[in-house]
């Protein structure tokens, strides 16, 4: 656990429960906790950021939003380019 | 034309044509283009700012991230939450 949660096919509570976790988890010295996702998880990584702000933590800070641009291969081996998204929430 | 681009269903150039029409059209006087989505959309939302960022409008700056939760009725009539996002980008 090093305060990154990389956002994939699980559901929304999955990864809300994994920041309640990290943040709670004395042993990890962050105060930061970051969302990351690619293409159509990014709709799912601000879904967790909601949930959190408006049920389980309304004290977390939304501290900075980073986007950005990856080289993928789909799934024809070609390359493509996709978007990403950083999340980063600060106790 | 108010500065503002609403992401629905159609493909992201239309959404990087429709920036580039409003940044270059002098009857709007806004320094600013707010690109909103909701849902799955959101995605699409930050493809068209990393679109303009890179191939179109390199010079186009992020100015503001803005995420939010609105209740919509979804097909079988009962109210759900949807989260959004509000991408602010300034000349």
């Amino acid at each position: 656990m090093d305060g990154i949660i990389y956002i994939g096919n699980k559901g929304v509570m999955n990864y809300v429960l994994a920041v309640i976790t990290q943040i709670n988890n004395e042993d990890i010295d962050t105060n930061e906790i970051r969302l990351k996702a690619r293409g159509r998880a990014i709709s799912k990584a601000v879904d967790v950021e909601e949930m959190l702000k408006n049920k389980f933590m309304p004290e977390l800070k939304l501290k900075e939003v980073i986007f950005g641009t990856e080289e993928v291969e789909n799934n024809e081996g070609r390359k493509v380019n996709v978007s990403t998204i950083e999340i980063v929430l600060s106790k």
